[in-house]
């Protein structure tokens, strides 16, 4: 892949567009500042310029994937059946978040991101709803949606990977009902 | 530490003793059958004819944690009172699950094991409840337990490491009573 335009925001989406290919296919361990660089056509010192270092290029290719939907007129008892099918496509085999949630297990960096993207995204929208407690509410769901994706596609418990993606918000429907709003 | 006895049970214990040591400190990756061995004082042999290789000794070293309440004779609606405190301790900061599920996060063996556990200890205290869907059921408990163990102690969300343990039982409560008997 040739990126050697002169169009810095052409190349800074190029070097992202590799960098998701490869975290996605070797890891966060096996993929480096330089094997982006390579792939990319561009020099390493161009790619660390843009994003400082590996967990910042992570940071930013992994970013992309979250757009919580818009809440604000969403009626109470319809919260549920909004969000849940949101948050189990976008945890998904085929979902940009798996490798940052395995990235996390060994690397703060990682870590922080979720943190980051939870704190800017998934707890103001729940904060629009005018409840008590928003981030503990949201920290719920949080831990709700987390676990299903860990217990699903990186432990594989078979009762979950077994599921189909409609009995699985059957189920989580109730309970995330309930973290937003009892 | 000296594990020269001639007793294969004592010998066992120790090693096993050293393994949850570095597991714990070093975690996986840096722990090695070699450095379990010098330090339990042993032939890395031995390590490998009692556990037959790192994921082995991983999983057996892991395994002694987890021990579900007897849940034969509780009241339907007194379960998830028996049941949450038991896992907010068993995942918490202190509970030897928290390395096995890093692990699991890049390392298959330790999914696994974490599989084998729930399938050998969680799955059948919830099966003699005589609900329908048990292994569903308790799938979805599992979710939520180890979502709290990785938005709280691993991802780091500030609202759950901020929760006091009492509160986070209050939360958890309604959503594990209803897994269990809805």
């Amino acid at each position: 892949m040739a990126a050697r335009s002169s169009d810095p925001e052409a190349t800074r989406a190029a070097i992202l567009g590799v960098a998701r290919l490869q975290f996605g296919e070797r890891g966060f361990d096996r993929t480096t500042i330089r094997s982006v660089a390579t792939a990319a056509g561009v020099d390493p010192a161009l790619v660390m310029h843009y994003f400082r270092n590996k967990a910042g290029l992570f940071a930013e290719a992994s970013r992309v994937d979250v757009r919580i939907p818009d809440l604000s007129g969403v009626p109470p008892e319809r919260l549920a059946s909004v969000l849940v099918p949101f948050f189990v496509a976008d945890w998904g085999p085929d979902g940009r978040l798996l490798p940052l949630l395995r990235a996390a297990a060994s690397n703060r960096a990682a870590a922080d991101t979720l943190v980051e993207m939870f704190t800017e995204y998934v707890a103001p929208a729940l904060g629009a709803l005018a409840v008590d407690r928003p981030e503990e509410r949201a920290a719920m769901i949080g831990s709700q949606v987390v676990g299903v994706a860990v217990a699903r596609h990186i432990i594989g418990l078979p009762a979950l990977v077994d599921m189909d993606d409609a009995t699985l918000a059957d189920w989580l429907g109730p309970t995330i009902a309930r973290y937003l709003t009892a």
